[in-house]
């Protein structure tokens, strides 16, 4: 029996790469796979994605069918769009024979459109071809294009002891068995069943006596978000996909719904911080010019506009040209009241923890920036009485400024994303840059208002 | 058979809540029961959340032993604390009782102290008891604090025939059999088989002779987010947990991975938006104000070093005073700048793709802020220059220091997170409001020194 690995321990190193490389440039086939040999498909695919292209086509060229397809699978998109540009049409659907259907569907749904028809004609297995067939047709983005056509089912009408037997020959293709889905002989999904419910049960027992019949499913059509919401607050492992007949379709496991979850994390964060989604920091600079210029550019016609602003006030508050050196002040603690409000709003509504009316949340949030205005304001009315020789109504005009601009701030921060929500737009567009950029505005022509109204000019 | 419900329908309504309440109301103890029987855990705690105090723990007392500990399992925490608060010790050792190891030394964790004791002193079965005290001692970030004592093991010395006996005495505790794991007889872990494999073979087989030896697994003491990374990683729904004599302790499941994950993103994109971690949207006011506060204190101080500043320069700036009207929109640009590359850095971190030297990463965002800044800049002398009369050298000494400034900041945005990071501190803390605060005063000094050199004042 070989050692086990733990596999905890895999860190791509310099070493190792440079191994590789040197295994790869002598052309020592044999070397090269037992090396490979030792790593998982995923620790693999991390190893390739750090080689020049040539070194890594020519080791997936070495690999066994197995091993290449669940290596494909875990590669980056970029690497894999252009191994898959140097690979016939032949050798291609042999890899997607490996796969399972879910994943055999997503790999070829990223071929050009033109690409996926010869692709599909070479898959020998007739089944395989026609459940991929089938979920192409489903959007990625719904449990359709999440589920995988591999399942155990049993028909209600079968005994135990010719489940166990049945199941011998579906289990095969089946990698996880996670429950065993009980239908009528219309293929209507109404239980399930455990493989211990089928070992715990006497053989001569019937299906319809033993199974569950209070069984999660999902909707082909539903909002994969949907599907990870429900998966993961009924702590499922793997959730039975049906059409509107009820009848069976396919299973969506819970790996699948990790990565969408991560996914949906990713993209609020990234939109939070002001880059459109969809960029890693080793993606090249054109690509991240791409995702992070326009963000920028809002925020420079944003300050384009508060600089238009404040000249406009220039002529009035000459004789109060200090006011003008706290607009950063300003404009950045309405920044950052926004983007607290507005990112705690984005997350509850993720989370589906924001109930009750649009008023009743404005109000706390009322409530909360008073608070935290009136705390701000006093420590900034002491610094400025203090710092320009007890200038109370100067002190006064800056202070209640900021109380105002900070419960605006937060109430905008508050509404905008709500508002989004209930028109069905992304309410995650409504955090970072937008929010800091509609703020620092507000808050810079609030404060220049009042500040003017104290001050009696 | 009764109905299958489509699960994903759930909501709580209004309509729902103001139905319980008048059960509630009325006492009418079997129709609440009736009523509530028909959901699903989760759903029962999220009716109970709904409620009031008195209204949830006359529920939660109707309901059997078995419901409330899936129940409370699934309650908001503050909500669980107060009904723990009017519940004796014997009462909560009993709904302990009924939950697996892993539930249960969580709930207890939340105790105070004093009450732990007297809880685990009720428990009655000595096994569960022993388990639970043996988690409690594990820090909740490591795999020790996130694993159950319920697994289903084997001994390399049994035949498949009396594997399956077995099994079917064990697995009564065990909700979902993954995996069967394979131990010698001082239990050291040596592999694994699924049920599957089991049910394939042939009863007069060895285990010895059919095991998987390559099994992944965890330290006790590992962190949970490396636990999850793994798991993740290599689509894993189950790993067991070892010492460090290679003995097998435990086992983590997916469901509660998909928690650290949740988590972990929640934390990060907080931090990113200035709130200390661990608030929620319904959360009161006090709790808000708390995480939200010291951000923005930070935020103020920020605003008066830069006031601090400005007036350090504006006696030599006197006849350029136009210039101060430009610190909103170098602030802002400073600040959006170093948000994005940090978090794309702290993102790139949490998921392992940031590789490669400091250097060479600083090297790569200050092309790509160059690129930006530069595109930025043409723009925005373009503005000046037509906006104040082809006033050049103004349009000129803006418009590079904004590209300096693009650059610095992305700098600043990029070193600090991977700085923090080797440090081993959370370089989670690095995005939002520190890196805007710092990046805002760091903005206006170098443009207004910038600034006054071009001008040559």
């Amino acid at each position: 029996m070989k050692e086990t690995n733990n596999k905890i321990q895999f860190q791509v190193s310099d070493t190792l790469i440079e191994n590789v490389k040197q295994l790869i440039n002598s052309r020592e086939q044999r070397q090269i796979l037992a090396f490979l040999d030792r790593f998982h498909y995923a620790d693999i695919a991390e190893i390739l994605d750090e080689l020049s292209f040539e070194e890594a086509i020519y080791s997936i060229k070495l690999l066994d069918s197995e091993t290449t397809s669940g290596v494909l699978k875990e590669l980056d998109d970029d690497l894999r769009e252009k191994i898959f540009q140097n690979l016939s049409a032949k050798e291609i659907a042999e890899e997607v024979e490996e796969l399972d259907t879910d994943d055999a569907a997503d790999i070829i749904a990223e071929l050009p459109e033109e690409r996926q028809e010869t692709v599909i004609e070479k898959i020998e297995d007739q089944e395989h071809k026609a459940d991929i067939q089938e979920l192409l047709a489903y959007h990625e983005d719904t449990a359709g294009g999440l589920m995988a056509k591999e399942l155990v089912k049993v028909y209600e009408t079968w005994t135990v002891a010719g489940c166990l037997r049945k199941i011998r020959g579906q289990a095969k293709d089946v990698k996880r068995v996670h429950s065993i889905y009980v239908v009528t002989k219309h293929d209507v999904l109404i239980g399930r069943l455990s493989l211990k419910d089928l070992i715990v049960a006497k053989s001569e027992q019937k299906i319809s006596d033993i199974y569950l019949s209070n069984v999660d499913y999902v909707n082909v059509e539903d909002h994969a978000e949907d599907v990870a919401k429900i998966m993961q607050k009924y702590d499922l492992e793997a959730i039975p996909v049906i059409n509107k007949n009820r009848q069976l379709l396919g299973r969506i496991t819970i790996d699948d719904i990790v990565d969408v979850i991560k996914e949906e994390a990713d993209k609020d964060y990234q939109l939070a911080a002001g880059i459109t989604q969809d960029v890693e920091a080793d993606d090249s600079i054109i690509d991240l010019t791409k995702a992070r210029l326009p963000w920028l550019f809002l925020g420079l016609i944003g300050g384009i506009g508060a600089f238009i602003i404040m000249e406009g006030f220039q002529t009035s508050l000459s004789e109060f040209s200090i006011l003008f050196l706290f607009t950063p002040l300003i404009a950045a603690m309405a920044g950052n009241v926004g983007v607290q409000s507005s990112a705690i709003i984005v997350q509850g509504l993720a989370n589906d923890d924001v109930k009750g009316s649009i008023n009743k949340r404005l109000l706390k949030e009322m409530l909360l920036a008073a608070l935290n205005g009136i705390i701000l304001s006093v420590f900034l009315f002491l610094f400025v009485y203090i710092w320009k020789s007890q200038n109370t109504s100067l002190a006064i005009a800056i202070s209640v400024s900021l109380i105002v601009v900070i419960i605006i701030a937060g109430l905008i921060g508050t509404f905008i994303p709500l508002f989004l929500n209930k028109r069905g737009i992304d309410p995650a567009i409504a955090t970072g840059p937008f929010i800091t950029t509609s703020n620092d505005i507000f808050g810079i022509v609030i404060y220049l208002i009042i500040a003017k109204t104290i001050l009696g000019i």
